[in-house]
Order: structure tokens, then C-alpha cells, then sequence
């Protein structure tokens, strides 16, 4: 084995890493060109991402990359699978650039009873990384776009749910008529304040109160983005099933800071892993457990 | 008196009445030239739309040119205010066009304990109409961008709630990932999938289930649309804090149809109140009314 290339392609952002056949970290790089950004141009996207990085050393994606929307769909595993397994089922991209051997991890589907159905790309990979990582059994938040709320039990994520909190706050926050109220700082008291409201359920009416105290002069519009954050994100604190003792968040730093606040209040206990780290050993755990 | 011309002027959309001294119709236009596509040229969209009508008229505005964001900010009137009063509070346009004598109505603001507040503009002048109708106390039903139900109590805007409905529909159908889904042709039993999704509350994770039901094919993407918007309103619906037997709905055709499908879901009975028909009644009101 001579070492493995591994590719975290979202929806807005990438991440790739090199290993040595040792598992050692050699180059990473991020950027911007996730699948909206490349589309229709995944190939080219691809080759200015691992831009001088040795041709023969395979390649492992995982996210948005597979998706109906992505470079190549790959078809969901069930739910039931364990996450050990997901290296046997890697599925070879079609399309690979001459010379590289290339492969996307596939996501995975839960159906629930009552027809209730939740999918997950890329946070699968993620959730390996922790658990070879020693992460235990229980409940692990991955905030973002669509943040998940995943219970783990030996090995397997037998469910999760998602929630669109990061989609929401970028559309109100962005298009919507909470746009014209955005402040860039961030207001501890009006994240406070918003997971507050958020308690008192109704989220489309609350979502509304964050416009409602600005026009009605009971709160800067300086304000508005964080207490609109606080709403968002104590709403799906609120929305879970099950209030665990303790979660692990799988966050960067700008969302665990607001997901630790928001556990905070709920006395909720949590252990916070990197991306960047889970998704190292998941390809550290990959480049040990495949053949190739 | 010489009659009166009446303008609903919204965010998106208005409305503009001619009637002679006795109340009756004269003529009648409506065009999309809302405070949005009117920003920083109201006095010209206000000529154009009033073109050929006699100047001599008054003119009565209400709805979003009356705010912050709109031609002249008027100060909200306290929620105790008399709808009946209306008339007593008007506000003159400072920048009102030469030989034009045109006034606003205000607003209603309304502040509950515990610091939440509320805030209309334009339905108060709708709910008036209403009241001039005939309409009994109970609860009003407004649906919308921002979708309103109000408790009148003798004559009187006692409290209500603001939910996004129509502005997180739009949001999420117009830029966010269920976009790629849209089918433009109602489906009556996805929108019946939809209000019984709601049922179960959770709302960030229910809409992410518009997406997982189609990308797992669970749904075609044709229904996402109308499933969407049951969701929507069905959360509407179930987050009042009442379940009145019966509620006045002051709503389009477009609009009334998916308000009484989720109401009869629920048992509730409904009046239809088309908002043409209450905004001319708050204008005849107001003729009758009004010393000038």
C-alpha cells in the first residue's frame, strides 16, 4: 500500500489529505470548490485540488460527492451497516482521471416506522473517524448545513435525524427579512435571549419575533443575527427525542463554540472531536483495513 | 367629501381603489410593484398607479409603505387601539405629491408579558373591514409572507402571533436545496403527507424530511412542492395556542384552499373573507368616518 489520498467533498466546502503507507499526514488542503462550485467541472475541480500530490496513491471521497446532485451517484448503504465495514463497500468512480484509482464511501439511509426516512453523506466517514478514535457508544451532533443528531450503538448509527438549522440560518439570515438586521459580531446575551425563545416552541413564530423586536425598537438590529443563531440551534437542541446526558460533537470550532453554549443551558455534557481529526483516522483506519 | 382612493400596499404586491362619494366602486388596479420593486422611487410607482384618477382625491395607504423599510415610517399604535378608531390616527404623507392629500394608517403593535411582541402593518386596516362587515369576535386567520392570527375582542386586536410561513416556503423552494424539487401542480396527497408530517412536530427535522423522502425515493421530487407546503401550514395550524371551533379567514383563493384543506384536517370550521371585499369596506368605513 503506498499511502492514500483521502477527500472530504461537501455541498460548499472541500477537504483533502495525503498519508504516507505509514498513516502519516504528509499535505492537506481545503478550499471552497465543494459540489456546488465544481459542478460540471468535477474533473478539472479534482485535479487542481491534488495538484502535485503523486498520481499512483488512491484516492477515497466521501460526502456530497456522491450524491444525485454530485460527481457520481453511489447508492445508500442501510443504516444497519457497521461503520467497519463501509471500506467493503466502496464504489469506484466511473470517470476516474487517467492513472488514479478512485473511490467514493457511500452514504447511508435509516427508514423508521410510519415512513419516516433520514439519509447522511459523509458524516458516515466522520463517525468511523471517532470511532477509531475510541469514541463510546451514545449520541453524536455533527452541526452544518444540515446538522445530525446520530446515536451510535456498537459500531452502527441505528438512527438519526436531521435537522436543516445551518440551511435556515443562511436563508433568513441571507435572502429573507432578517437580512436587513444582520450584525457580523457575535452577541453572547442575544444568543441567550434566542435560545430562550426557543423554548417556547413555535419556530415560525418565533423566527418572526427576531424581525418583531427590531421594528419594535426592543432590540438593536446589531442583535438579530445571533439571538436568529440561538433560536436556530435551541430549537434543535429542543426537537431531539431524547435528552442525553452527553453528546460528542463533531464540529469546528465556529459551531462547537454555539452548540457548547446551547448545551450549556440545557446541562448537557459534551466532547467535542474535530472534522479534521475524525476524518484523519477514518482514513488512517481505511489505508489499514483495505486491500487494493 | 369627494370619495376616497385606497391603496393596500405591501411588501411584494398592492392594491389601488377609486371610490366616489357614496362608497361606490369607481375603478379598481393591482399590479406587483410592492415596497420592494418601489424602493427609492415611491412618489413615480405612486403616480403611475393612481394615473388618470382625479388628484382631488384623498388617498388612504396602508400595509408595508407605512414601515421602516417603506415610503414613511409611521409610529405603531398599541394593540388596545379600537380598530374603529383607525380613522382618528391616520398620518399625513410629508412627501406626499403636489395636490395629493394622502394619508397613512398605522400600524399595531402588540407587547405581551414576558417580552414577546408583535407587529402588523396593513391588516389592521383589513381586519376594520372585516369588523364594518359584520364579522363577530373570535379568531382571524391571515395567511401570508407573514401569516397572522389575531383574536378580536370587541372591536379590539386583543393578541396575536406571526408565523414565516409563506416566507420560509419561499425561501426553501426558491434557494434552498429543495429547489431542484419543485413541481409547480398542487398534489393534494402530498400536501395531506405534509400537514400529517407537521403532526409530529420538529419542525428544522421534518423539512429535512422533504429531502430525505425524495433522495431516497421515497417521494417524486413533483410532490416536494405540495409537501412542502402542508408541512408548513400544517405547523402553522398545530403551534396556536388555541384550537378555536372556528376561525374568520381573510385570504386569496391561492391561499384560502390549502388554509381550509388544514382546517378541516383539524375540525376547524372556516369563513372566507376575500381581502378585496374587507379592504373595500375599511375604505367605505373610513369615507363615512373621516373629517378631512
Amino acid at each position: 500500500m503506498s499511502g492514500l489520498i483521502g477527500i472530504d467533498w461537501g455541498t460548499t466546502h472541500r477537504r483533502a489529505c495525503l498519508l504516507d503507507a505509514d498513516g502519516a499526514l504528509q499535505d492537506e488542503r481545503a478550499d471552497d470548490q465543494g459540489m456546488l462550485a465544481a459542478a460540471g467541472r468535477h474533473a478539472e475541480a479534482f485535479e487542481t485540488l491534488l495538484s502535485g500530490w503523486p498520481r499512483h496513491v488512491p484516492v477515497v471521497m466521501s460526502g456530497m460527492v456522491g450524491a444525485a446532485s454530485g460527481w457520481q451517484e453511489v447508492p445508500y448503504l442501510d443504516a444497519g451497516t457497521p461503520l467497519s465495514e463501509l471500506g467493503r463497500h466502496l464504489v469506484p468512480l466511473r470517470a476516474a482521471p487517467a492513472g488514479r484509482r478512485v473511490v467514493i464511501v457511500p452514504g447511508l439511509r435509516w427508514r423508521g416506522p410510519g415512513g419516516e426516512v433520514d439519509v447522511m453523506r459523509g458524516e458516515e466517514t466522520q463517525l468511523l473517524g471517532a470511532l477509531a478514535l475510541g469514541a463510546p457508544d451514545g449520541w453524536f451532533v455533527l452541526p452544518g448545513t444540515h446538522s445530525k443528531w446520530v446515536l451510535m450503538d456498537g459500531g452502527v448509527a441505528v438512527r438519526w435525524r436531521t435537522h436543516m438549522t445551518g440551511e435556515l440560518f443562511a436563508l433568513l439570515g441571507r435572502h429573507g427579512t432578517l437580512a436587513a438586521f444582520e450584525g457580523d459580531v457575535a452577541v453572547p446575551d442575544a444568543f441567550a435571549d434566542g435560545l430562550r425563545a426557543a423554548a417556547q416552541g413555535a419556530l415560525t413564530h418565533t423566527l418572526f419575533g427576531c424581525r418583531a423586536r427590531v421594528v419594535a425598537g426592543d432590540m438593536p438590529p446589531a442583535h438579530a443575527r445571533s439571538y436568529l443563531s440561538g433560536v436556530l440551534i435551541g430549537t434543535e437542541w429542543l426537537d431531539t427525542p431524547t435528552r442525553p446526558q452527553q453528546v460528542h460533537l463533531i464540529a469546528s470550532a465556529a459551531l462547537a463554540g454555539p452548540y457548547e453554549t446551547a448545551a450549556r443551558h440545557l446541562g448537557v455534557a459534551t466532547v467535542v472531536h474535530p472534522p479534521r481529526e475524525v476524518h484523519l483516522a477514518a482514513l488512517r483506519y481505511l489505508l489499514e483495513a483495505m486491500t487494493w
